[in-house]
């Protein structure tokens, strides 16, 4: 199956256009996990199964963020494995790694996330060259996300400068994905940031195929009615991701799981609007 | 002691301005070795082991690539951690990561690779914006090398181009180092590819007491004498990074352990050179 056929049928299946970041911080996991289990890879492991378990009803996708991986150490990746092992196989899984190398280190990286932990996707970063991303184009199950304008105030530093006679750097690069979306099996999608609504209807205009991952709603401030105006005549299907504002809503309640599943399904209802133009 | 003591430290004891990447393909891993060990993540292991042993007479540092220990999977950074454990204390460490990610998750970043893994050094990547390098930037004990300028021809694409009223990005991310240097006790180095030594003067200049990270020395083609000129006024230190040249210098001999070290040894040599400016 194609990614972008089982990204359709991630949608029908879910109702729901929502992604939803794994970003576990040991710092903000449930007191009750804590008082369970004594070392954190357990606890981030558990966190997360039961997140998995309350919100796989109210999203298409999730998306483990590789840096609260790492941070475990030596075991980081034996938790990531576990982690995606809990994830229901119809949903999307998208491996927020963000990284962006040349030649043979590129080609590990690929052989890394679409071989050996052999997930649907992979957030990369283009710095260094479109070549960085050749690795990664050679397999119609797979999709990569591609960082193009990102919602963070960094952004004024690179990605919203004008560039290359762009107005932006994030226009060239959308044109340039554009290009190697067409002529390349895997999808190529971008990255773009939700809290930029008047700059992203111009930029995705130059991919307008693209599947787009637009994290900055829910803590990093998007609004889900600017979104839907932003996506109107976009025909790439896009996930909107929300991490922190599900898994940490029950942060200091007894209840905890229940008030993370309320918080996806808060969001689904609210993606409403964006979910019915691709379903 | 500060990272710019123990960068000192380590080219004074080794005489030697060589970092060795350690890039560990198994395809290319010595027979013998594949023969003794059968899973890849022990030959992976035993290889830059046997690496280590033959060349740390030879070099001041040694850059483990993180893209090789995650194409082992789950067991990737317990391998990269055993590896770490290998390399004699007076050397400097540089995780090859080339990360980049904002806020929670840079700080994850700046946790697994300064605390839990505990490097001298790791490579950034600053697409995202400055923002990035925040949570690395307060340990004098460490030290971060951000993509400025690199040796592949995709540098052409984004960091070779003219941006921000300067010649080229590199030209403005130099700028930018140099003061986020001066205001924070983490030494900001820059990473910037042999290959390009005419723009490479200008580009050092704008960060003259920057600590250098300077792959493309050997199979990637840069020349010695071209980076001794460049490097004439430079205050900071330089590594000049050999990988792919030196761990597969015996790929295909049964005296793979004595080649390594003998091309170790005539990097270590042929550096002198730049060496001598610097110890």
């Amino acid at each position: 199956m194609t990614f972008t056929h089982k990204l359709e049928e991630a949608l029908q299946n879910s109702e729901s256009c929502l992604c939803i970041g794994l970003d576990p911080n040991i710092s903000r996991i449930p007191k009750a996990i804590k008082k369970k289990y004594k070392n954190p890879e357990d606890q981030v492991f558990q966190f997360l199964k039961a997140v998995i378990n309350e919100t796989s009803k109210h999203c298409a996708a999730y998306k483990p963020n590789l840096g609260f991986f790492e941070a475990l150490g030596p075991q980081g990746l034996l938790i990531f494995q576990q982690v995606l092992d809990e994830i229901p196989n119809d949903k999307i899984i998208i491996a927020d790694a963000k990284r962006g190398d040349i030649s043979s280190t590129a080609e590990h990286y690929a052989q890394a996330y679409f071989e050996v932990f052999d997930v649907d996707a992979v957030t990369l970063n283009p710095l260094m060259g479109f070549e960085t991303l050749n690795p990664f184009l050679n397999d119609s199950q797979k999709a990569i996300f591609v960082l193009t304008l990102t919602s963070n105030s960094g952004a004024d530093d690179f990605l919203a400068r004008p560039f290359a006679n762009q107005n932006s750097m994030a226009e060239y690069i959308a044109q340039k994905l554009s290009h190697i979306n067409a002529e390349n099996p895997t999808e190529v999608g971008m990255v773009v940031g939700a809290t930029q609504a008047r700059e992203l209807k111009e930029i995705i205009a130059h991919h307008p195929k693209s599947a787009l991952l637009i994290p900055g709603i829910g803590t990093q401030g998007g609004s889900i009615d600017g979104l839907k105006n932003v996506l109107d005549n976009h025909q790439g299907i896009p996930l909107i991701n929300s991490s922190r504002s599900i898994l940490y809503a029950g942060e200091n309640s007894d209840r905890w799981k229940q008030e993370i599943a309320n918080q996806a399904a808060e969001y689904k209802k609210a993606l409403q609007p964006i979910t019915k133009q691709y379903v």
